[in-house]
């Protein structure tokens, strides 16, 4: 059984996290920067001292090609070499630099697969600098138009389109077909590490509901105003945010509900909070669950409101229905990882990936290999070298299995 | 029984108020600002206007007098000029001019005194521009040393001495004996006007102790992390929020207890928490009683942090012991509310006040009158003539009870 080649993709990881190195340890190449350019650059040019054809897109999308031996659409690989503005060394850049690894081991092995392969960097996957995120692979897979990304701007007023040209990425062609695409990414979770496991066998993604609540109450002095005459709206506002724990835990299919941001006027310590401004953040793996999720969400703040005598409006700002990977290519994946005599476990992302947008035009899979304390979009995010491999040649074994030999 | 000027006190009040009067009907009078110094100039020329004999000392403290037939220490009267950012028309200004309209009353009755009356303005009660508050009366009361107030900074970097001079209000001279101090003032709670009460007989001040809070748990993904291995702070902090509103529930006295500020990091909708800052102010007319709070705090955090896997610090920050007024004064209040046929009830102020600092050096009481929904530090203060003419009623009788004729 052919294994890609450690080293060299570890190399190509570290090599490419020299550009917009921090001190931390981390990199900070945001969408359309020179960063990125470099970053591109960098890949452009392995990409081409590997024989493949290089091209990119109306926003930046940069494809990799590899022919086959029939006329066939490709097997993609891919990811993103964009970071967020404290971001680490491989979330994105491992699902690029191990698609390049997987040419780079056929070529060196001098085989040819049926099915022409593509390696895909996605433009601005995190969002960080234009919104929103997932842009090349949403405007690829027609979720979104090229204009409508053209027009989106940073917070220094420059478009996303003249971005692109500046970095000298403007290209032009339609969508082409892809026979199945294949992403590798670190969990960005703390399951694989926790549970000791090499290769998790992605299913899908997470359905997805954001609200933005406001909780209303009464700003009052907080010396002169007796308990009992108050409308202390942190109050409402924390009991929402045990309840949204309370839905998490009991609703199944891996849900999670999270507050993330919380913001109290006036914010000043003796005075009673008047409003507090908050997120919900609710996935689930059923879209029904993640209804019945909302609908407990509402009649919580409802029976809150009523109890703290606050008002408590709820407002859905996204929903992203639940993502269903291609179980023949989910299958593959795990026989990959089987073959290889890897530790897996099936596995539900939690987070949006490009492959998420590729889903809807092409037959997916995700492979995740574990990272330190789960953590990522942080400058200590890390990953060790043999998780890497493995995940690596496990996207090897189902790309072979793909486009056939 | 003689009655102070109604239509006078409130024109006064009004006159006074167009002196860094807001949009909403508040007035911005910053300490030592130019808008300070018209509030003073204005109150200084009403004060020799009716005869007073007026000086100011090293921290700009004005005491306006009118002399007793007897060489004893004065009746004082009196509260401060100074206003919040956003404030109203009735906080403090209530309390000079109540003084004076007494002192204006008494002149046109001819009544002379046994004990001499003064009418004290307090500088920088509000602790606004400059820190700390009532810093006027904790120098006359031997709080705080002259030195420390003159070298305090506003934001700009100017000190408190220099803004002092600049706008010609630094006098000298040492504090002297009083004989008495009472102190009128828009209640700043809801509690009279809940209970359809005009006078407020104030018995003390409630003990403060004020915590800051930092809840400690882990940034991660909202969406890979799953629940059960989160450490998530702002579920802590929420739980805390709830713990000190019931500890406020479970202790007599008066207990209050607020969480008014709360800063979430790094507070985006689809990260867990890993910090909340957080504080607690808690307020009861037994300093045993407010220990017993602070105890059930700490174990309350302990617990949260044991069941919630995040670390709790809390760190007290400031103590004031309860403040308990002078009985013969307290009786000679409710008294007067009594004769004048007023509704009256006890009350404890829950704010602290420049008599809470009076009462360190001499018989001290306040009177309390309504104000519309509790509401004060806001530009829609307010109070209703009729009312703030009958705790001027009170004040005169009290003042006349004590200082003799």
């Amino acid at each position: 059984m052919i294994r890609t080649d450690a080293q060299r993709l570890w190399g190509s990881l570290m090599d490419l996290a020299t550009i917009g190195a921090t001190p931390k340890g981390g990199v900070r190449r945001l969408a359309l920067t020179e960063a990125d350019r470099q970053g591109r650059d960098l890949f452009v040019r392995w990409a081409r001292e590997a024989g493949l054809a290089v091209r990119w897109d109306a926003v930046g999308n940069i494809f990799a090609r590899r022919e086959g031996t029939q006329a066939v659409p490709p097997v993609m690989m891919g990811s993103h070499l964009d970071s967020q503005p404290s971001g680490g060394k491989f979330d994105g850049a491992y699902g690029v630099m191990a698609g390049l690894e997987v040419l780079r081991t056929l070529n060196e092995r001098r085989i040819a697969t049926r099915a022409p392969l593509e390696v895909a960097s996605w433009t601005n996957e995190e969002g960080s600098r234009f919104a929103p995120g997932m842009a090349g692979s949403g405007v690829f897979t027609g979720v979104h138009r090229v204009e409508e990304i053209h027009e989106s701007k940073d917070p220094e007023g420059v478009t996303f389109g003249e971005a692109l040209k500046a970095i000298g990425y403007a290209g032009a062609g339609r969508p082409h077909p892809v026979g199945a695409y294949f992403e590798a990414h670190i969990e960005q979770g703390p399951v694989l590490e926790d549970t000791r496991t090499t290769i998790g066998v992605v299913q899908g993604a997470l359905g997805q509901r954001w609200f933005d609540i406001v909780v209303t109450g009464q700003d009052a002095h907080a010396g002169p105003t007796p308990m009992e005459l108050r409308k202390d709206a942190l109050i409402g506002a924390s009991r929402l945010v045990l309840e949204v724990n309370r839905i998490a835990r009991e609703y199944p299919d891996y849900a999670r509900a999270t507050v993330g941001f919380m913001q109290v006027r006036p914010n000043s310590r003796n005075v009673v909070p008047g409003e507090v401004r908050t997120t919900v953040d609710m996935r689930n793996a059923s879209d029904k669950t993640l209804l019945l999720m909302r609908q407990d969400l509402e009649k919580s703040a409802d029976a809150i409101a009523a109890e703290c005598r606050v008002a408590i409006e709820v407002r859905e700002i996204v929903h992203f229905p639940p993502c269903e990977f291609a179980p023949a290519l989910v299958d593959a994946v795990r026989r990959a990882a089987k073959s290889l005599g890897l530790s897996h476990r099936d596995i539900v992302s939690g987070a949006g990936h490009d492959a998420v947008y590729l889903a809807r035009v092409a037959p997916t899979a995700m492979v995740f290999v574990p990272c330190e304390g789960g953590i990522s979009h942080n400058e200590i995010e890390n990953a060790r070298p043999e998780d890497l491999a493995a995940g690596c040649d496990v996207l090897l074994q189902a790309v072979l299995e793909s486009a056939g030999i």
